[in-house]
């Protein structure tokens, strides 16, 4: 079983929006940090797509978050000069401090006593290695864009992933709060599974509130799916 | 801290002795188990340094293995047309399936409650992965030859590896029951722990009795390291 992180594991928009919070609070900026951890999100996909389409060689996660960083300091008029290089770095780091969400430790155990259960996300090996330890998310494996060099939704990044295991795709199930992210592991041939995540990008989601595809389960969080799994196998 | 794992973790001679016995009887084959054992393992350092040499590309341990063992067969004289692929498959899985040292879980467990624990084995994700599962070795991550694609002692191997923790090499420990293994981790700036192993050849071992270099750490068995350790950090 391999699990999308940011969003359907961990709650990476509450967790950014603290940090920048404090950040902002011990630097003196008045500065509003949801709009700040929106800007350095929405930075995300573009930057991967780079990536994907071949523009730059791979790059782990940590570095795009670095750079992105950056853009959304410029973005929001914010001057770089007065931090040192270690005050951001440790902000980027961040996203390796992400709490989880309230349901995600317990399911995670419980598909855990009966599956190889291991992120498949686009974060790098520290990043979910740290954050697994901090938060327990009790993974067998790392796995992802790192291992692979590929980022998703690129198929061959789930590919390359079930072969690392030695599994067929069909011998998978992805899992995740996001409809792109399961169709692009559905067509190469995994099963699937959605988790609901309605306050993924805050108050006013309008992406993903419901499935839009056949996927194998489809439940509102990793424990509900831990019973689905689990009396399914 | 980084851990070598064939021998400093888990006993692959005695397991493999095991499973080749038993394959051995279920296919009635009247050939000494032991010397089959070796046999296989000689061939592993053999076949790494085409790779570490450039003469051949990265491939994973288990297609190695696999290599290995056929040709294990055909030195014995074991006609391999007797067998289908997925029982030769299945032998080849025996080195997913082997047994921690006595000490090796507990000490894990003690290590990993002040530091960040991995693999850095030549075994590949997988083999790593189902080893873990099957055993109770409480890794933080998997990382190891197939992450870097490069076979120990390559120093890039351990460099790499580094880079992937984010971290320096200062900031590691290389534990092994090898003196090669902490001289090439050392000669790139990690720390060093040797644990001896005094039975991994079996009873006539004439290896890595005792440390032949100054390693931070010296100790017979893991629990002693998470006692070394714990105190010294």
């Amino acid at each position: 079983m391999l699990f999308d992180t940011f969003g359907t594991v961990v709650d990476w928009r509450g967790g950014i929006i603290r940090e920048v919070s404090t950040f902002f609070s011990r630097h003196g900026i008045d500065s509003d940090a949801e709009q700040f951890a929106d800007d350095w999100r929405q930075r995300y996909q573009p930057a991967m797509e780079r990536i994907r389409s071949g523009e730059r060689p791979f790059v782990r996660l940590d570095v795009l978050h670095l750079e992105n960083l950056r853009d959304s300091l410029r973005n929001a008029g914010i001057d770089q000069g007065r931090f040192t290089d270690d005050e951001l770095l440790d902000l980027n780091m961040a996203w390796h401090r992400l709490d989880p969400w309230p349901d995600s430790v317990e399911g995670l155990n419980l598909l855990r006593a009966r599956f190889l259960i291991a992120p498949l996300s686009n974060g790098n090996i520290s990043l979910l290695t740290n954050m697994a330890k901090r938060a327990g998310l009790p993974w067998d494996c790392i796995l992802g864009a790192e291992v692979v060099r590929r980022y998703k939704p690129d198929p061959q990044c789930y590919l390359d992933t079930a072969d690392v295991l030695g599994l067929q795709p069909a011998e998978c199930v992805m899992v995740a709060a996001h409809n792109d992210d399961l169709a692009a592991a559905a067509a190469i041939g995994m099963h699937t599974a959605f988790v609901v995540r309605p306050h993924e990008h805050g108050p006013s989601q309008d992406q993903d509130l419901e499935a839009t595809g056949p996927w194998d389960f489809i439940c509102n969080d990793i424990v509900e799916l831990g019973r689905l799994a689990g009396s399914a196998s």
